[in-house]
């Protein structure tokens, strides 16, 4: 089932009006992360809640799984404000479905889950929450980072003339890179040393829908080329009523990172990719408000708002 | 329903050896809240998940005292630390038991206590996460507080001889403050102000709990003055198979501070009381590991470890 994303949207939308703007707050609500004002350098701040039978399924995946995605759908947040994660907090309600044997080594191999992705990405969980209750599993993981001065990338800095990239090939995310994606902190910082990054957004809505959330906060249109999508071999191997390139459109949780930069910057990003993951150049940023595919023979046609694909069956 | 505390702890205990001692974290789990370095002064962190039917329910509260209380209970970790706290991230998993104009009735209303509680405590909702499914409703709260280099006040910081004081009243808050308490912030910063506090604590778990983290994290014991307990106006009211006593000293989410200070802080205090509330010396630290309830004739028994009492009937 799916959320209702629309509903979400008007709500946060309702949150965002009701906070008054401060200056100590860089960044609000509607990002990927906030960016909040200390006195050496700006901190990000981000959190998700994963819930049982909505962003995971103990069926088709190990707490030990679940475990790495809840923190690192978090560093994906921080690795689109190209930020390094620093601190972690978890969350965690169990479930008394299970016997208090299978509640202590669920959370035992979901920590350890949580534990090989910390280390990998120098974060530290500090702290946190646990308890139990007769519902499902329920994650949530919050992260403090890290990010120079004046060196976070949100969602609002494109250009009419920017060339879009994205890293990394896209769709088909729920055959199982939802489970076992690399947050892209690395690839993230790379690129901020490489290039100056006008706008950064992870895929966790889908590319479509990513790209509408940059085009709206930066007050730009853009037009991707239908030839250049990077589809992965997941979405070519699927079988069903979508094409392999409208799941690399539209599929969620592909948590690779959608940018612009000047056509400058991405003339020097194709020339010597910095990344040692495929970079795409996949379009460019145009003035006005919509969003287009162009196909080879350069017919354009609107793109269509297409939703955030659940991953669970 | 009580959620097992005991195993919660045996977790905690088993997180808290897993994850190798970092030099950039002062405090880490096990204590109100994390404490990490950063260039100009720690930064506190802290989480805390409220599970409808748990700890709070929709037919005794209101989405606005839900929301004031889902903030307030972290706000209060952060008063524990002697921090003032700055900026908080929620998360919200809505319930498709509710029609979306009924979610939306209840997420407004629940933003607004929310907003309330932050605007009284000089703390900014910086962003989180918003879903929906067809569970009960979730709410995680984090929040990064700041406190001066060197005075955050951990629960491990008691000695012998120390006087234990602790603000306001206690028990019976099943009876309504476990939703309308006022997280001490301000209170705890006019005591950091007023004396070198040794350790401090809330009260969530219930006094003894409470005093029991103190002194197992101080390797000290406790005896504690019957007949200076304050015991809440709520807690005398109660007609059941507990004396007011025990309920002030095993009810949980009393939201007040425990602390402990030397004697000659102590006399201070007593003379000049900083604070606006009431501030009872109930008793001292002492060399051991035990708790213990001196009564009017100077009579001591050993105090049981009293429960959590769980709030929600």
């Amino acid at each position: 089932m799916l959320p209702d994303r629309t509903s979400e949207f008007r709500l946060i939308e309702w949150f965002r009006a009701a906070i008054s703007a401060s200056p100590r707050v860089l960044t609000g609500i509607g990002d990927d992360t906030a960016v909040v004002e200390r006195p050496n350098g700006p901190v990000l701040l981000a959190a998700d809640m994963l819930l049982e039978g909505v962003h995971f399924d103990l069926a088709s995946s190990t707490p030990f799984q679940v475990g790495r995605k809840s923190l690192g759908v978090n560093l994906s947040d921080v690795a689109a404000m190209a930020g390094q994660p620093r601190y972690a907090l978890v969350s965690l309600a169990l479930s008394r479905r299970l016997s208090h044997e299978e509640q202590t080594r669920f959370s035992q191999q979901l920590f350890k889950g949580l534990h090989s992705m910390s280390t990998q990405f120098d974060t530290i969980i500090v702290g946190g929450d646990t308890t139990s209750w007769d519902g499902p599993v329920v994650i949530n993981v919050a992260v403090a980072g890290e990010v120079p001065t004046g060196a976070a990338v949100t969602r609002s800095g494109a250009e009419p003339g920017d060339w879009i990239f994205v890293t990394g090939s896209l769709g088909g995310s729920i055959e199982g890179h939802h489970l076992d994606f690399i947050p892209r902190v690395h690839e993230a910082l790379a690129l901020r040393a490489a290039c100056n990054l006008h706008a950064m957004i992870d895929i966790s809505d889908g590319l479509v829908a990513d790209l509408y959330h940059i085009a709206e906060e930066s007050d730009v249109g853009a037009c991707l080329d239908e030839t250049a999508i990077p589809i992965s071999k997941a979405a070519a191997s699927i079988h069903d009523d979508r094409s392999s390139l409208e799941h690399a459109l539209g599929d969620g949780e592909d948590f690779e990172l959608l940018f612009t930069v000047s056509p400058h910057d991405g003339q020097r990003l194709l020339a010597s990719n910095p990344l040692q993951i495929p970079l795409s150049r996949i379009g460019e940023i145009v003035a006005g408000d919509s969003c287009r595919l162009r196909d080879s023979s350069g017919t354009e046609t609107p793109l269509p708002r297409l939703g955030w694909s659940h991953l669970v069956g």
